[in-house]
């Protein structure tokens, strides 16, 4: 056992060295989003969770999903690739909430979905009733994390988001975060789940509250494109907490992160300032050819 | 004589390779203006420029100087750092009139003067009549203008701006443009001129006729910090050209260029949208310490 897992490391090891184009393809029974470095962008809508919005929480526990259906529409309207779901409301039964939401959003649009728990019970149930390939929000560098999540990944052929912090929380030094993604990513591919399906997720400060988070943020993801060979992903609009205008903030920090090589993002589509700043770094990173997407956008709105 | 160009040029080399934290110091007769990698970013005011303002133009031909003190107020008081002085009109007197234009700017701000001439006699009459440390905009790395503008550069004493381009033109290839800067940077040191007093400008091209020109600026942006050790200047706003809402393509462009290195940019201080980027991006990069610039930007608006 012990002799077979030094085998694989050091099959991961070598690897880990590889820094070609990848690309992460997650999909649902009928649609393919393809996440990639030399693709444009790739939005996964934040907006079907109920942390912080008080009244879609109390619709779910009275058993009311219309906004969760409202919400998966909007959202594939207005140019969301992958969509989270996320049923985290304390005393309810996660799991069996998280599934009937997934089955609800499968009915209504034909995105891929990242089902989004900090449960593995929920992930598990998420798992069973979703049909394509998953995207897995998250696992962190935790022992008991990567031992439950990982083995779930792999039984359902998913990919997972690897987010950069463990048992001793999330380090301000962007050295020991790197560290941590290495890690994660060298256990999934122990549990043979390929390289290109782990997505990092740099993990992004507040800026009010570490004045290095930009930077921070900025050389992990070169580093994590460069050394690591994977595609990333991160909640972008936490770097604006505590601000004011946190919109031109985080249009402009997203604009930026995508010229530092961010892949993906999960984030709000129906934020005009975000959507506009994507499709500009998209143009910018030579990822729309002839413009045609931007001079598109723009002509259907005059 | 060739001799000691070879010693001179051994010592350029050692140089070129450390990379501290460069400051290119500009200076009025009674304010400094600070460029560098660990400060705000720098606007060096662009309006003060007849090329494609038919009025301004007139206006500087029928003597009236007007336009330039108020664009000169204007710019100053929306906080351009530097102010871009040209007279580029044709069969005018451009010498003549570019000193004029630079000493009035003199009298209406306290801002130090970015002289901007493709013609090394008006570059003299301006340096003649500056008082204080000018930024010259620009030299080449043609082998006519390296010799007429780096020994004017020298013997004002100025700091200068030098574009990547040589007689082969401007080339689609990023290692072409980047072993002009070096060739530039180089050069300016046989001159005398100390490295940090040469402000490298990439090229920006157009993004519509270039598909990679965006590409190509971050990494020659990166290049020219980490290799070079020098501090960077662009107009930023040639990448939007033709295509539809430029403010929104300039504004996440400038950001981006900001992330990558780039210290400064000559551009409009009065575009509200290149403003924002340029504060946002100050916070992101961690030189608005306490995020003070920023709240206090926000709070004068409520």
């Amino acid at each position: 056992m012990v002799a077979g897992l030094l085998v694989t490391c050091a099959t991961s090891h070598q690897q880990l060295e590889e820094t070609n184009n990848m690309e992460t393809i997650i999909s649902s029974k009928t649609k393919e989003t393809v996440i990639g470095t030399e693709r444009p962008f790739t939005i996964i809508g934040e907006r079907i969770n109920p942390t912080g919005r008080k009244l879609l929480a109390r619709e779910l526990e009275a058993g009311d999903f219309s906004r969760v259906e409202r919400d998966a529409v909007a959202q594939t309207e207005a140019g969301a690739q992958i969509l989270d779901v996320n049923a985290g409301i304390p005393m309810i039964d996660e799991p069996e909430v998280l599934a009937q939401m997934i089955q609800l959003v499968q009915t209504v649009s034909d995105l891929p979905i990242s089902i989004d728990s900090s449960m593995v019970e929920a992930l598990q149930r998420g798992l069973e009733v979703y049909q394509g390939k998953a995207l897995v929000n998250s696992v962190t560098g935790e022992e008991e994390r990567l031992e439950s999540v990982l083995p779930l990944v792999k039984k359902y052929g998913a990919a997972v988001i690897a987010i950069c912090n463990d048992e001793s929380g999330i380090s301000h030094d962007p050295d020991v975060r790197f560290a941590v993604a290495k890690k994660i990513v060298q256990r999934a591919m122990d549990h043979g789940i390929p390289k290109e399906d782990v997505l990092v997720d740099p993990l992004i400060m507040p800026i009010g509250a570490v004045q290095t988070a930009g930077q921070q943020a900025f050389s992990l993801l070169r580093r994590i494109q460069t050394e690591l060979g994977s595609n990333t992903t991160c909640g972008a609009s936490n770097v604006s907490f505590g601000m004011p205008n946190r919109r031109a903030i985080n249009s402009n920090f997203l604009a930026m992160l995508i010229s530092n090589g961010l892949t993906s993002a999960i984030t709000n589509p129906l934020e005009e300032a975000l959507r506009e700043a994507i499709l500009a770094a998209d143009l910018l990173m030579g990822h729309d050819e002839f413009g045609m997407a931007w001079i598109t956008a723009h002509r259907n709105k005059s």
